[in-house]
């Protein structure tokens, strides 16, 4: 299990019409085969300056890929996420068992 | 529900027997009283500068506070995590439906 999370904060005023049209598109790529457990998320600690995150797993590297090069995924990245986000920051989890 | 996450890194060499007691001592915060679905996590994304994580939930802010202000959390940052982390970056989540 891999899991993606994304932390990031928006160009757009808080609880503007385009920032909830920005997340209601995000959440279309669950759509996309081998999303699992896809999660939008607000984040809401003071220690760090993003204010949302989406979080999804993926059974192994193929399935990480097959999404990362999904036509819709890279679409939403050049169209949306690219002129939308400010700031953001990558986190990709797997277990580990000290 | 709220996700309370910290990627980090060690000042400890990889794959050390330091970093395994350390990775091993913060696992046990799981025992606190009101921590759910505690994980220890590999961070394998190349674009951050962080190779562990840790995440847990809370019930609520109750319980997230209980946990903060417990001995046994207090301690462990004092004593392990101020000494023994390099970089940090705390990230807190609640779900949001857009």
């Amino acid at each position: 299990m891999i899991r993606h999370t994304v932390a990031f904060r928006l160009k757009h005023p808080s609880g503007s019409a385009m920032e909830q049209d920005f997340l209601r598109a995000a959440c279309e790529l669950a759509k996309i085969e081998g999303v699992r457990k896809f999660e939008c998320l607000r984040q809401t600690s003071r220690k760090n300056p993003f204010t949302f995150g989406l979080s999804m797993e993926f059974a192994d590297e193929a399935a990480y890929a097959f999404y990362s090069e999904h036509p819709e995924h890279t679409a939403f990245v050049k169209e949306r996420w690219i002129p939308e986000v400010e700031e953001f920051m990558e986190l990709d989890y797997v277990a580990h068992a000290p």
